[in-house]
């Protein structure tokens, strides 16, 4: 973030005492207040079918805050000066006179701290209000002014490409594509942001990074919740969409793509659509051959006993539904030809961790292999969450020997006391001041989609025989491990993490 | 070092009561002896001028150890033992009954433990006196038996290549090229060791490692002691020969050299011998362009205040003689042409520290440098003494902002309880079982000294005017930054090193 440029703004919060505004949109803000990178002539409508009144809607603002921000908040005053920046107003989104009070709100208010007509309409709402909402905004005139108009909107983008493209379809008769920021919120995150800093401002990094030297890419995003109270949703969806389809690919995507001919959002996201287009499609056969699918069943996490999947609340009892993906995937370019992208996501695991492991090529064996058996690969190890952090590892002399070989980690972590800010602070920054970086473009949801369907296609068409199981509290059924081991390789276990939880 | 294969001998210690042998030798032996390095059939014989009783004789071991190894000495019992190892004999050097009564001390030992004859003959003592001992043990028919002879020896070897040859000539006259160990103590050093296994033995740097991706190398040992009660010699040695031509160029071979076709010594030695072959030697006028020495004059380190280097107990008061080198070399070979290795040496400078720094060529510029102005380089830095461990600086995005890049370091150390070996435990261990990867060969000390006597002769040539002058407690003179900066680098000060001075 910078405080370089700054503009004032509104922003129009569908889902104003929702579950994201009062988890990350406050807190969010609020740091981004704290620390001067907002501009002072913000404000924040909050809009919610129940009724509220402005010191109960601002009273809500200041606990959130206080519960969820990423640190202690010990300045009464100032937090309290914050939530005076917010209001709430009642709307039925389906009923266009309320769209009308809401634009006399804001020309109101807009006249009264003189600023351009600046509007941020964050839907954190049910996704498939994305299109009547966006449609009644145009109608009620709200998305017309001498300033910008932004819409932020959160996944999921559809169930498959053509749901995707049909939602698109209705928010871009309101919107233009660049006015469009779609959220995914691995993007905030400091380290999937470093990837391309590190790649590209690196020479050794840049001239590795390809398959002379690297032998294959390994990216984990594993969890150790379960369902949780989104059962309904997910057992219908699954680890494919919920995971795979956006944030897992947006990783591969940031780890593969050639350099963009400039740091501007339009360079980068060319740069992403192109390692999707040449990402090789998955279909019937071959699904079987490179993506796994598991579902876990009962186990421990901690000594803790879990239920199985199919026990949980909210579940089928029959489900047959996937909470664990991994899968080969290959990327047909000059780069990335003969390197295997391993990718793994799931419900359940023996721990909490997203990170990319970039394993490298042996050196030839002739040195040291024979005196003192294999050498460890060189390994990039870049620690998305909950570690924030970049470790190397490499071989060493083992101290007090002759000549016997060890690797060692070499490591850099994250570690400011005031606290990284949360993905969604850093989102909302950009998406304040327009810049689409750590957005998904439709394109890349579209392509993204393209790769996802023929997968689902397959796996819809099988029974419940060739599901995968894995207990709660392991690294995944065993045939995750099989596709690497197929190819002489295995899935790097690096060790607990260590680091606050976000 | 490995405790796989151990050989019974017997060390023939001349100097047995001397300084080396108390703060370095004996310290060492119990090392090896406290950690099974060493075979239990290990025997001492201490040769001095002075007579002493045994009992006295292992009272000085005892008192040396706990003075002097690396850590508390905590059982009492085991240090007992271990002196009862060691037996003193008074010798004059000269005197050849002497040697005679050594021989039979000898044989009655091997014969009472049933041990063949196995005899490390370390000469801790001047070494104007080394061709003479050698020679007698010799005709005493010491070097003969149905096991190994080896002769230890110390730096300096001569004070240019003509007496280095004739020093030569003189001990092998008694020892074959393959019985000698001449330790650089720099060699013994875990980090020093430790250069070829990091080179070899990951492909991250084997690959980058030549003109195409390094620009630069830098190694520098700088002291802050001054020449303490060494004056006599250092006066008319001077930093050139007492730093440069033995530990410092060492280093460079060890950097620089091509991978060996084994890891064995004659295979890494004919390698170490091509660098020195290929360094371009400096003569007349580019000794001026290319090789710096300076003096230091009074100053403060830590706040004390130090006299200037003529003013030091037993220096001339109108000498010359440089305490102080900096050069840049050439090594002319496909792998290093065009690439300088920066060298830096001195007594009284601000900072102990032996550290080598390699130096990455910049990523192109378009991607971040117009943004964000210069990055920089990424390092390579292998801290050898006080601290011993490696570091890498990379360029990172400085955490909550949008794109700044700032470098970053990652870090591993060694860090071990027990303390590591010191550089003459290792190397004591290596002779006695007769690996002299570590130790200096006949051709490496004589190619050296081709580099050095040129330059000597220029510089002796030159009147004081070219003396350039540092003060006490700073990083030498304007001279050694300018020879970088004309090439547009910098010395890199990496901060304070912390650690255990060794």
């Amino acid at each position: 973030m910078s405080n370089k440029k700054k503009n004032p703004f509104v922003m129009v919060l569908f889902g104003g005492a929702g579950d994201l505004a009062k988890r990350k949109l406050f807190p969010a803000l609020y740091g981004l207040y704290r620390n001067g990178f907002i501009h002072e002539h913000f404000s924040v409508i909050g809009l919610g079918r129940s009724r509220k009144g402005q010191e109960e809607y601002r009273q809500i603002v200041r606990q959130s805050v206080n519960e969820h921000f990423r640190m202690s908040v010990n300045d009464p005053e100032e937090l309290n000066s914050f939530s005076m920046k917010f209001d709430y107003i009642s709307l039925d989104v389906h009923d266009l006179d309320g769209y009308q009070r809401l634009r006399e709100w804001l020309e109101i208010r807009e006249k009264e701290v003189n600023i351009p007509v600046n509007r941020l309409f964050y839907l954190a709402i049910s996704p498939k209000l994305f299109g009547q909402v966006s449609k009644n905004l145009k109608i009620a005139g709200l998305t017309e002014g001498n300033g910008w108009n932004r819409l932020v909107i959160e996944k999921p983008f559809g169930h498959d490409y053509e749901s995707a493209k049909e939602l698109n379809n209705q928010i871009r008769t309101s919107f233009a594509e660049e006015e469009i920021y779609r959220i995914d919120h691995y993007l905030g995150k400091e380290m999937v942001q470093n990837i391309q800093m590190i790649r590209f401002a690196n020479t050794l990094f840049e001239n590795m990074w390809n398959n002379r030297y690297i032998s294959n890419i390994q990216i984990t995003a594993s969890e150790t919740v379960g369902v949780g109270d989104r059962a309904q949703y997910y057992d219908h969806a699954g680890a494919l969409r919920d995971m795979v389809q956006n944030h897992i690919l947006q990783m591969v995507t940031l780890v593969a793509m050639e350099p963009p001919s400039r740091l501007k959002p339009e360079a980068i996201h060319d740069e992403k659509v192109k390692v999707l287009r040449s990402l090789r499609r998955w279909k019937n056969e071959d699904v079987l051959q490179n993506m796994i699918r598991g579902q876990y069943t009962k186990g421990f996490i901690g000594g803790q006993p879990l239920p199985s999947y199919r026990e949980e609340e909210g579940v089928q009892n029959d489900s047959v539904n996937e909470t664990f993906v991994s899968g080969r995937l290959l990327i047909d370019n000059f780069r990335w030809s003969g390197v295997p992208f391993y990718i793994r996501t799931g419900k359940r695991m023996y721990r909490k961790e997203t990170v990319v492991v970039v394993q490298f090529k042996n050196v030839p064996d002739n040195l040291y292999f024979n005196k003192n058996n294999a050498l460890e690969p060189n390994l990039l190890i870049i620690n998305i969450n909950p570690k924030e952090g970049l470790s190397l590892q490499i071989n060493a002399k083992q101290p007090g020997t002759v000549s016997e070989v060890v690797p060692i980690r070499m490591d850099f972590c994250h570690d400011s006391k005031e606290g990284l800010p949360e993905a969604y602070e850093s989102l909302l920054h950009d998406a304040t001041e327009g810049d689409r970086t750590y957005f998904t473009h439709w394109e890349e949801v579209a392509l993204a989609w393209k790769f996802i369907d023929p997968i689902r296609k397959v796996w819809d068409g099988l029974d419940e025989s060739t599901l995968s199981y894995y207990e709660a509290g392991s690294t995944g059924p065993k045939e995750s491990d099989l596709l690497l081991k197929k190819e002489g390789f295995h899935w790097h276990d690096l060790g607990e993490q260590h680091g606050s939880s976000k």
